[in-house]
């Protein structure tokens, strides 16, 4: 019996949602429907063009670890945030939902990271993100006791822009194969594979990585390629188990030989995708994590990105486990 | 021609929301439906029980001066942030809005006020509000030009809480009236009505203020009855207009012996009454800056109410003015 189901390690961010038009985008060189990494002078310029706006604690790994828990699972995490309001609220919203986080934080420069994400009339969301405090995460901040004991270790791939994460992750790799656990990481986004593709194939080709979830744009962006059926085929030969989200067609998932491929629920309004993929890999290592088919983890996975897009922000505010025994999925 | 329609002073808040059940309320003995004061202690204490929370702007007066904006009102704002994250949100969200918002902040201790609302399933708030900063607002902070050149100069009984933001008022009124322009109030809360009932009665029945707002619980506190119509009779003769709300019964407006009743209107969704009061005060005054009738000053009250409580937070996030113009409001 583990202490954990999933332990994720990720940038942890404070959203700041506003609702913008694709002129606001294109007039601030804002790349749509991607993460665009901005340092304090951009981020003090957007915010003084942004709208009146909602605050909610996010960040992609710590979103999918509020989800875990939301589903009843046990989840901890692994996070940097300054001593400051914005570093109060995102400890307070991920405890509050039960999630073990204990990273410490040091002092109030750099502020904690946060998020500006501009919502669009298509729900689309374009973030722009001031890393912060974030920078700060290294190998010191890994629990090797909770990493020890988690049945999965999860990072984001975004994890590679802040300059010391990485060896925190490699670190937690480490524990968690030595003690006979899984890692598994996100591809975050296809800017993102952009930047770090050779690194993120070495970890996936080294076994480092056991399981990867990506979007079809990241699982394109990863291999080169514009053929979706070349880029399953070859995700699939890299790691252990791949999990390929479509957005409204569903996910594919692989393991070897093994496909299954699983539907989008059905939705009333599209609001917001903040959050999207978090909470399908939440959903996913849910089920996983309880040994469920992994037709039944991506069917978990769907059901948790369809509620978080019909609402604004990025953790869902209604339960993911009454949501799941509606549906009867547990 | 005035620079201002309406400027609205009021206790500047960073409302911290959240869901919760009835027995959460009662455990920790939240007055229900009502403005809860809290001290620091208190505060941390609500905190560490409350679940995972959504961020956003708010403040009585605050949402007022929000919502005239939105309408495509001109407004301004006088209330007192401290020099951190939650002030500067504030901040950011009233200006980004188009309000007029220049009070200073000093410092970084006492905190930013914060209110921490709890929603529970009938979509009924429940208010616990540290003051913070606020209780530094004072008649070093009445900027003379902008009251003199306001038509309605409007602040929260909630103010009579704070040790001197009541002298700020009074320089307010007497510059206001003093160009010829009107003072309007909210009673803000029942409770709040019953701390201060003899203070506010002098503001009415001195000419102090000209148009009171008030729900159907504050009227029936001022005058310490349970008979409706007696209180109406009673505001009426106090002051010179009485703009009363009734909730899913719409709104009475009183002027004399003049008596208009304007119904709410019709809700899909009851989401969180959060900002209902503020943002009726918000519809009317923008109406009556704006020489329309008081039924059609209240009809923009329903309006603008009818509409915030359908989401969560306490200022609309979809355009007032697009929401009148479709109605034929205006």
């Amino acid at each position: 019996m583990t202490r954990f189901d999933v332990l994720a390690v990720g940038n942890a961010i404070v959203d700041i949602i506003s609702r913008c038009d694709d002129q606001f985008l294109i007039d601030n060189s804002i790349t749509k429907a991607a993460m665009n990494l901005i340092d304090a002078e951009r981020a003090e310029l957007l915010y003084s063009r942004m709208g009146p706006a909602l605050e909610a604690s996010g960040g992609s790994a710590g979103n999918t670890a509020a989800g875990v828990a939301n589903f009843g699972g046990r989840a901890a995490y692994f996070g940097k945030v300054a001593e400051d309001q914005l570093g109060e609220i995102f400890a307070h919203d991920i405890r509050a939902q039960g999630v073990h986080y204990q990273t410490e934080s040091k002092g109030t420069f750099p502020p904690t990271a946060r998020s500006m994400i501009f919502v669009t009339e298509d729900g689309e969301r374009s973030m722009n993100t001031y890393l912060g405090a974030c920078v700060e995460l290294g190998p010191e901040d890994v629990e090797a006791d909770v990493v020890a004991d988690a049945k999965v270790t999860y990072f984001e791939g975004y994890l590679w822009d802040p300059p010391r994460a990485k060896e925190a992750i490699r670190e937690c790799a480490r524990i968690a194969h030595a003690n006979g656990r899984e890692v598994s990481m996100t591809l975050s986004d296809s800017f993102c594979v952009d930047r770090y593709r050779g690194e993120f194939l070495d970890l996936m080709r080294s076994g480092t990585v056991d399981i990867v979830f990506a979007n079809r744009e990241e699982a394109l962006a990863l291999y080169e390629t514009r053929d979706f059926e070349e880029a399953l085929t070859k995700i699939a030969a890299d790691c252990k188990i791949a999990a390929v989200t479509m957005s409204e067609h569903g996910a594919v998932i692989l393991r070897g030989n093994e496909r299954y491929r699983v539907d989008a629920i059905e939705l009333k309004e599209l609001v917001d995708t903040t959050g999207a993929g978090d909470l399908f890999a939440a959903g996913f290592l849910y089920g996983y994590t309880q040994d469920r088919s992994l037709e039944d983890c991506g069917k978990l996975g769907c059901l948790a990105a369809g509620i978080v897009i019909q609402q604004i922000g990025p953790r869902p505010t209604v339960s993911l486990a009454d949501a799941a025994r509606e549906t009867g999925l547990i």
